[in-house]
């Protein structure tokens, strides 16, 4: 659907180097790969500059393992997220030759070599409590697999502000910020008011009660007063990491 | 049911002053008052050491202005919330003999002299936006007919802490802090870890979309993490009011 | 607070040339003015680089125009979000010598020349209905309004899928995508699958029944499968308008 | 209470080939059976051209069992759903001697041989992602017990486009399709405005926090924009293979 | 995108007869028609077999109109749903020369003439209660645009099940059954229960209280316990024709 | 469908009285009427006991009175729900030859004489609040339309429990409670706590903000701890009235 | 509290066989016993002629079997109601020398001999499915042991409306019926046009996806068509029963 | 932050005692320390007159244990919420030569000894049902740790009024009551009738069905008709016995 390769396509037609039956079928033939129970991908990378990401909830190792296998195969960086304990040593097993990387917090696996990108810019997690880690880690993971350096601020929830002042040097000097918070999710308000760049907000499902699992962060996330903060959806933080991620790295180009 | 007038009322039984028939029926005489549509409850102000509330909503204008009457001929000061324009008229022409004020953004209308009471510390209502202060001053109309010395500090929002931080001395005075804020509902958390005293919270219903008529403040402000923070129905302002106030009046008898 | 102004003062101090006590008041005076219901902040811009905006609703046509006041005197480009007839009425009798904006659709009123900005990128809006219009308009008023060249692409939704294909070339040029959509919300995740940057997705209360005010649309959003996708309160134009404009700001840097 | 039964039935008692007494009987003598903890109803394939269906939650496999032994003694083909392994072993052994099908992934046994009626039209069962595939087998399965060929496409989700486009042709030639996706179920609209024929859609409850067990999918697909989309409950594979099903019994006459 | 067109584009490049640069043109050239605010679709009606529908709400009656000649000067039948007073008068002025049908109750305005289509069944449209009429005539007006026959059935609620009986035989004729009910929403699940083809559920926001606009309603339909119930938004009688008419047009091909 | 008029009619067949198609005819000739828009349904009444209720939300006052027409023909006592000004007034103008009872606060028509039926003990209906008494009074025109004698006592909310303790004894004595409350809805639960009868509760819309139109005081009355308690949908002062009726019209037929 | 009482007592006083002191302990010395973790109410079954009912979720088999000593040794008859195995191995063991009933379906413990009492009419349970048995037979229990014969319909669902129509006979003679079902729950308002006297509805959690918990039938029940129906809890077997039992007694009492 | 520390700050500064870069380390050092994973704040104690708190719910017990190491070597007492058996074990393991309490019900562990301040007026706690122990005891444990005088009454509840009455004296007596209840939770309305001083209601998730975890309660709670009446979040007994411990520790300052 290129425009390029469709010209180039059309030439071969008009110069008799292409039957058209054949450019028929060419143009049908989208570049993934059909492995019964998943359309693998292979040109995602090249359409979203992403990593291959393998989202585990719901699969069985073995599928998770047989997706890895074909990305790898492919010379791709892999990650997978919400990888349990089996799926994890599944995977490790399967790729003893490869660099990997295991976080049982995060949840997250790593297959391959992580390369940050120099056109990118920092992006900065702050999450409001220790409990929050976690999907702050997840964002932490899957921003430095898209390429940018990564910095964590943690425990500076809004009941004790002076904590989040201390350093307010940081967060300025940072291309995107995740901010993760359970609770009241009242930080990227706080963050929001303080920065000038984007703000990411993640609503994480810590809490009991009128937490109702999360809805509570989400919400008051949604009616930030502050501009320019962004939301995700609860306790993802492959989401923001991503997001963050695609916004630091346009930052960055003009740096 | 109260105990004096209980052993007052056996002796007389047992000295033959009272017949027990006699008794019996002064027992069940409870004091209160019935104009068919509404028991006028004369002993309240007794009870609670609250002025007599009328909560206009559902009422009409002729049954406010009637059991305001009862309360007035009592000697009592009478405080009606939710008071409409036609309600507020009705009173006014009522009671044009009476102390009267009338505030049309809270929606409130007194009627008698308010006195503050000395042993009662402080009332100070803050608010997040210029959208709160309809909700901040029935709050604050509250708490000075119970007889405290109110202060306000209107439009301190998160999303510029300096401007909070900018009257942390007033905070610290207080002897009840009230907390105005609707869309995320943030400032209760905030203004709960910097202040050592009680914050009763009141979401408002100042929003939009998510912030679905106040959920979403209501459901920040039941999650702060900020200890000491408690927290009344969206909107209501009379009930932060009235909170807040029985609180600075046993704060201040210690002064 | 700023690290400059405090060394400068501290030296000031030093050298004798600053009494403690000033120095003192100095620290205390922020740099905000109070109008009685509303603390206006002139530091703002320089805080998030932002113009300054007035929420219209809640306040009264009398409070909005006071504070444009205070800001236009202060040399700042003004918008005011959710102005209905009366306020834009007020607003324009009150700043008839000043270059004036008014979108009744979109209830914006920018006072002040906007200037485009040479290092943002183009913000693209795309709206998936005709009744996605005044939300689009909003966030494309507020992206302009910081600074950012701004295209639009309307009635683009998901049941027509060869309408938005059509457009992708202009979807990709985009520094940074607001992608509006109401009922069931569904052309964020297609319009994420498409293009490379970062999309802030805009729910939008159109539709009824089960749409629930905008819900089915902020969760659908919220759950979307394609990467690089936030969200932000349902028909926060203004909301995703800023956040795209500071993305773009930063990415256009580069170019 | 067919009239052609009732006719014959009066014209019994008219001749007097039949006392009043024994017609009221037969009147009341409705076909059903009655196990003391279920009624088995015998008429239901007549009535709907249905298999008997035994819901199996909240049934322990000894009832299941005693029920499935009823109809197959009838001779009519018995589908299970949500089977849990224990009533799955208990049906095995049970009916060994009979022609058995145990799905444990879509947690369905069928029992009896499963007939495809020529004038049914193909189901097509289309599923966003492959952790949808329980839901999208129960769908099949019933599908193919009703008698309609069955045919399956897995991972084409949204945010991958070109995946579901690649396969247009099988779209347009299904009699009916079936949609099944989680998070924020789009494809059901997608499809919905590729196809000619009505799209039966399956909310799942894939996906985590805002997903809120399958809530966020099932609002965007009752919000569909695309005319001839219907849905069903949550997970409810079962539901929409038979509607299905009906659909294309019907759409396959014709042909 | 269609195959055969495709080839034949294919092969006049081979030819000769087309340059490259045309054909790309003529490729991206996707048939539809930009009005500025709406992008009209002329092909949906080859797409779909479906007349032009325009969703008037969030539109202004120009908008309305402007779009309805493009549709109709292209010959094509128009059918406007949601149509207040003023849409409908705005049309009936601008298309006076045509076939004209407007019906308050079911706000539908229809421009041009309907033709029953020979292969359709019979959709018959159920009504509980008379609250229910304007959703149940938008469904039987949306069916008859669709060229099915159409009869209706109203005030045949469950609380009187002796008048649904009454019609079993009218019931058990029609190719596809629409079932209208506000309240407990119970309907659908005993016509389900009675019928042999596919009933669609139409929930309608007829209740007050514990109804919440139509929630109940449609939990219960989403909740049938009879097989091929499927459901449609609240109040949706234009998404509950249309699929039926779908339904019903397949189903009247054998006969 | 009564066994002994099925005898009746089987007899005649067998008699030769009545020929089969007449028999057929009439067993499917159900007492109901059709309106074009409404069944009239004229044996509800010899069925459940009841007056003919028309619900008159949703019916334009044209519909309403050809209802009543009927029904008053028919000799039946016609009891209209929620009938606003337009319709009582059209209703008391079509049945000026009537005893004629309107109720504006509770939105109640009485066509016809009242008779209290003398098997019927007392209903007695008590409201929490003086805003609660248009449902109260639904309730009470309800029962006294049923046959039941009816007590009211108003403004006995849980905040000043000695006046609802004031009135024990006429509690004990009623036949069946009907308790009104909105807000926290606690009244029935301390009610049935002091009664030894059952207790109907209705939940009503009075409050604001988190009683989110009546569902705290649904949800508080659900939950309730004292057995003996029912309650029904919010604001249904009529589903109340009608069941405690019933209650009480067999209660009292032991006296 | 009981004039009686209190008429002796201050005739005691009166004549000085009681001092005052001693009548004012009397009067404050309420019949209840305190066992540290639960106020033991020996008057409640002459308050409300109720058994004594220990609701067991939430404690220890230690606290469930003291509590049930005291009430055994007062003579009463004790039912447990939501009891695990371990309590009721833990009552089994402690009272083995008493007549004792254990239904683990119902989760019910009966500890006493349970006496029909001859004016209680018969309460008839009728459930939708066998799921839906566990809450029925907590129905059924609790009523017997309120003194009331009860009979028990199971699987009469309204997707096939003649198994219920068969028992119509049944239907009519109770003298209160309790409905309990799951999914759409339909079936209360079904039976509530079927029958004269009242209903009292269970909904039940049987179901998954969108009936939430039960949260589906639960308002399809509060919005009933039907008069004379009224709701408990979900799950509420006991509420049920109780309410049902205490209509059916007075019911009784006229035959 | 503090005027005074920043005074003689300046003062050291303008006497050429402290350099200005100094001036600048200190104004940014505060007071708090950085484990890693969470931010140990010593200030806590001085500006809310707290015991340091640690919320275990999502923290490892090896993190508890480091951060309460911290604590115990600055000399505060430690208060240790939602600690599993693993948590407090090695907690007791870790502290064995200091004063601990371990509370396996509540869930508390406090470390270091409690000392009551003589200006703390009495807090009661009073609970519904002997269900809502352990959010009772966790209220009064923190109460206690606040340096507050405890007292506690259970099984209190709105069903038996007369057993609430009976403590009427004691309710009276108290500084601050804090009242806990679930299911309808309608306790604390009750209570803040009774009495004069403020209470802090608790909601518990205490119940089933329709109590939707403690939601139930919560919203009843905060919708009290009685004034004085302020909620904490479901289930959080910490929060209202903080929150009444601040307010008790004023009140009785005046005694």
């Amino acid at each position: 659907m290129n425009p390029e390769r469709l010209t180039e396509l059309l030439d071969a037609v008009r110069d008799g180097r292409l039957a058209v039956a054949d450019a028929l079928e060419r143009l049908r033939d989208l570049p993934f790969e059909d492995l019964g129970f998943a359309l693998v991908d292979h040109h995602r990378s090249l359409r979203k500059g992403f990593p291959e990401v393998i989202y585990c909830a719901g699969k069985t190792p073995e599928q998770v393992e047989q997706i890895a296998r074909r990305l790898v195969a492919n010379g791709e960086l892999v990650l997978a997220t919400r990888a349990d304990e089996a799926t994890a040593t599944a995977l490790q097993q399967a790729f003893s030759d490869q660099p990997f990387a295991h976080n049982p917090r995060a949840r997250t696996v790593v297959i391959g070599e992580i390369k940050t990108r120099p056109e990118c810019a920092t992006v900065l997690v702050v999450a409001a409590g220790t409990s929050d880690m976690p999907v702050a880690e997840e964002a932490a993971v899957t921003a430095s697999c898209l390429g940018c350096p990564v910095e964590t601020l943690i425990d500076v929830g809004v009941a004790g502000l002076h904590r989040l002042l201390h350093y307010r040097e940081q967060l300025d000097r940072a291309g995107a910020i995740v901010v993760v918070a359970g609770l009241e999710g009242a930080l990227p308000s706080v963050v929001g008011g303080l920065v000038r760049g984007p703000v990411v907000a993640v609503p994480t499902s810590v809490g009991y009660g009128a937490s109702f699992g999360g809805l509570s962060a989400l919400l008051a996330m949604l009616n930030s007063c502050a501009p320019g903060v962004t939301v995700v959806n609860i306790d993802n933080g492959f989401g923001a990491g991503s997001a963050a991620a695609l916004i630091a790295a346009s930052a960055g180009r003009g740096r």
